[in-house]
């Protein structure tokens, strides 16, 4: 709630600066461009009672629905378990319980960790295996990238909380602080949630399935990068169990890691990159350059627009597709848009 | 030598393009910004020389050289292989010669793979199993993202060239057509080569190791998708000679091949994006919104960074920052840059 609270505070906030800088919330319809078709028009409406603060929306949607990545993980996991089950004669190995080996068989597979504890001894059994490991690779995909981004996004609020608890920072620097460090917030995050996964598991492998400590962290360090030897893995029924969700949530975390270390990594090149461009001495050509309507003179949009190609952020495509578009709207030729020109391309 | 003409008769004709377009590619210096340092303003000179067509550049300079990357690599493989050959007898399981098994446990530890036929078996062993598993996923994603991208790119002319071998497309319309269209031909380069190593590491599991067809191909996938069970694997000399090169590159490959199938469903997605974006009716709040520097008219630049922040491409941050950058450029407040703003900022 709280969470809530702060969040919608912020948004009235930045309503209120954008309103400053000439940007307003409130959406009145006019026509200008002549190739929308309904349908399109009505998602765009539909995107905007959401997304309060378009185009400049600072909360990125999420772009899978958590839910639907979780049910599509659940129905995947219960495909697999099916029809594993229903072959569970054609697998060989060290078998406890012919549900749960399902299941953990199927977990196993879909996250390449591959034990060998349980291999499939038949044609059907191995094709079926092969299909379904290359499925679990697209689909980790889009779970790594998706759903994951989506919780870590929600928690990286109490990182800053928990970080700063003795400053008592308000609910709006908390978010401005997320906002502006949002990658360095992702990573400490989900390294935090791996240490823990990495120190839970050992202790796991310690207590239930009575490995050594150094075994067991062994066990762990192959499990979590996918190498999976095989010479330790989880052979009671309590710790398949436990191996189910765990080797899940723990493989997801260390792809993820992986995959916030080289976002930073690319964020702070493109912060070095900025200032590079921004620091960068302005010749004469430069202005011819930047000027794009060629009046002589270099506006600020001008300057921006050359500047943000300089750092890489757009291209020239880009620019084009948008200017061609731009002649479109410009009904009177002016290389200005006025209100007169939507009154002139509004039929009637 | 002919690519290399190609792109040299591309990169004079693009040049003339932005010529028109008031873009020079001759550069005068001048003095604006007073924060440049010595060291930085060479550095972006250095640049310049090798990317004619700064800003604009259409070829992306591969950010680690290519090179680079494969000594990177040799120096990993090869540290992994003396570690791993003088604890050679603390692993056991099926051993062929010292130093062969050395590299080809290196290999399959470190695309973790790790089928098990050799696992660490001493404290020491199995820490240092754990470190190269580590490293060598972060080196892995080096890898994956720099260096083959840089092959790929390469090789995307050929691709162009024989799909369109029937109408001989010249020189520069091979190199349009892979610019517009570099994902997809960059995923047809990688599925193919997917495809042959494939059916390459199956001819040979089928006729060196001995396996029947299903169970080579059931060994390939496993191997590629880095499962691993380890009930079938590479036990001859002459198979893990094989194995060292081929399962370096499936792996490597298969993850290129996913990576690039999630760019293409992002380049799409952008696609769309941009033209529901462009097809959107103007109201007369965008126009307001669209008004950067507050003139109540919206030129053609300030449309594009309007578009662009709505499409997702730049955001607010982005254009605050370069705008200050522009005010401190804009020596006489004009709100425009012309050059006797540049002469007033130079020191006499």
């Amino acid at each position: 709630m709280a969470c809530e609270d702060a969040k919608e505070s912020l948004l009235s906030e930045l309503r209120d600066h954008y309103r400053v800088n000439g940007n307003k919330d409130i959406r009145r319809r006019n026509m200008c461009s002549g190739t929308a078709s309904p349908a399109e028009t009505n998602t765009l409406e539909q995107n905007e009672v959401k997304c309060p603060l378009a185009p400049e929306c600072i909360f990125e949607k999420p772009r899978f629905n958590f839910k639907y990545v979780v049910m599509l993980l659940a129905v995947y996991l219960g495909g697999g378990t099916l029809c594993f089950f229903f072959i569970r004669h054609q697998i060989k190995g060290k078998r406890t319980n012919g549900i749960l080996d399902a299941i953990y068989f199927s977990v196993v597979t879909m996250t390449t960790v591959g034990y060998g504890d349980l291999v499939p001894d038949s044609i059907l059994a191995k094709l079926f295996a092969c299909i379904y490991v290359f499925t679990g690779m697209a689909l980790a995909g889009i779970v790594i990238s998706e759903a994951a981004d989506y919780i870590v996004q929600k928690q990286q609020i109490l990182v800053v909380r928990a970080i700063y608890m003795g400053e008592k920072l308000g609910p709006n620097e908390v978010l401005k602080e997320v906002e502006t460090h949002k990658v360095k917030y992702k990573l400490i995050m989900v390294g935090g949630l791996l240490l823990v996964l990495i120190m839970v598991g050992t202790l796991f492998l310690f207590i239930v399935e009575e490995l050594n400590l150094m075994d067991a962290f062994y066990c762990v360090c192959s499990t979590i990068t996918t190498l999976g030897y095989g010479d330790e893995s989880f052979s009671t029924r309590g710790g398949r169990v436990f191996a189910i969700f765990w080797i899940l949530s723990s493989t997801i975390c260390l792809a993820q890691f992986f995959l916030y270390v080289a976002e930073l990594y690319t964020a702070e090149r493109q912060r070095a990159m900025m200032k590079r461009v921004l620091s960068r001495e302005l010749t004469f050509s430069d202005l011819e350059a930047a000027d794009l309507d060629g009046d002589k003179v270099v506006r600020a949009a001008e300057f921006v627009i050359y500047k943000l190609k300089e750092m890489g952020k757009i291209d020239q495509e880009d620019v084009s597709i948008v200017m061609e578009s731009f002649k479109r709207c410009d009904a009177d030729q002016s290389g200005t848009l006025t209100e007169s020109d939507l009154m002139k391309s509004q039929p009637s």
